[in-house]
């Protein structure tokens, strides 16, 4: 390294493990009827966040948000995302891009945090659907140019999260997007739930293979009779 | 469930940690003079295993057998997969295709662990690439129709495997593959090397996404100045 090293210029990298308070945020969930939606919902709220959850139906919506307790609303997709300052996406891969065309408007400017995994089932069992931009963030990515687009949450247990008995999920939370600011909010959120880091894994352009990592994830809870997570090791 | 479910007929299922014992196998490293394969090749043999590096260059085996020391022994790659039970193929993507093509009758019968990480990388970082066979797993599959092909140690760091000092390697080694009794070898192969654990984690068609996923340990590792790994939880 010499004195030109343009490096040598740079402050201090900051602590990864810093990240903004993200306490007062409301937070929407889109298909959370949905297991993984709820089971999302559910451990977000009983963490102290305030929840909406999302469905074509405000009634299905209401109900759910009732059965959840903790505070958690429900209402219509459009009002959800209107009332909430990060959404996540946990519609089925079938209804993803339709949903998101739907609300692109609503959604301009919020941070959204797009956990779906598209996967394909047969009698082998689960395997990757390849979208054509990529993988289903990036689909979010180019269906909404003007929100802040992330993708997290792909590899948690739904019978975990809506296990009321289950006081910890022991379990990192893949955080990938664009915008470092952004990442962070999104880990902010995953370390509000017992148990759970937030980590920073890269771009979008990398979450293809994060999304699918579910596939393996459903062999090894088959062969193992367990509800499989991630941790990342050395950090 | 009714007295008519096939299930009920089956016997109790197969412990998943009860793993052969492969101690008295020959592996052999294609690729062994690369970092990744040096490493495999030192935390193996450093276990006990019986190891023999394979090159293109039987003098650059030679040299970096007599490196690793623990009775490493080096070999042109045609002879190191003639005298191995096991072959592990750590060759660069690069070179994957051409290796396999020309080693296809010597490893008829053999147990082949692809671990290679088809990624591209640019100005802002690693990515994945696609091979035409859907991994580089299924193109060794597709080259080697006679051989047992399997895939693991793909998100191991060479750093800490080629680190005397490190004692243990605290890390799940994701093991994929069409014959169970094919897999297990690899998994006990894998849990050979102390704090390594071997999973069984899916079929061929889901390696994809575990070689790429390496893409994203290299956004861990930079952001955390880490040596990033993966543990599965629950299991």
């Amino acid at each position: 390294m010499t004195s030109a090293d343009p490096a040598a210029a740079k402050p201090a990298p900051k602590d990864p493990w810093e990240l903004p308070d993200v306490s007062g945020l409301t937070v929407g969930v889109l298909g959370g009827t949905g297991d993984q939606g709820r089971g999302l919902a559910y451990r977000l709220a009983r963490a102290g966040q305030r929840v909406i959850i999302g469905s074509r139906s405000t009634e299905r919506a209401e109900t759910a948000a009732a059965e959840l307790g903790h505070g958690v609303e429900g209402a219509e997709n459009e009002e959800c995302a209107r009332r909430s300052d990060i959404v996540i996406v946990a519609v089925p891969w079938d209804g993803h891009a339709k949903t998101l065309e739907a609300l692109r408007d609503v959604l301009v400017g919020k941070l959204v945090v797009d956990c779906v995994n598209p996967l394909g089932f047969d009698k082998k069992g689960a395997y990757a659907l390849k979208p054509e931009e990529g993988s289903a963030a990036e689909q979010a990515a180019a269906l909404l140019p003007e929100s802040r687009v992330t993708a997290a949450f792909h590899h948690l247990s739904a019978v975990l999260l809506q296990d009321p008995e289950v006081e910890e999920i022991e379990t990192d939370v893949m955080c990938l997007g664009e915008v470092r600011a952004d990442v962070e909010q999104v880990q902010a959120l995953a370390q509000r739930i017992p148990g759970m880091r937030g980590v920073f894994a890269g771009r979008l352009r990398n979450a293809h293979q994060v999304e699918s990592l579910v596939a393996n994830l459903i062999s090894v809870n088959r062969r193992y009779k367990a509800h499989a997570g991630v941790r990342l090791t050395d950090i």
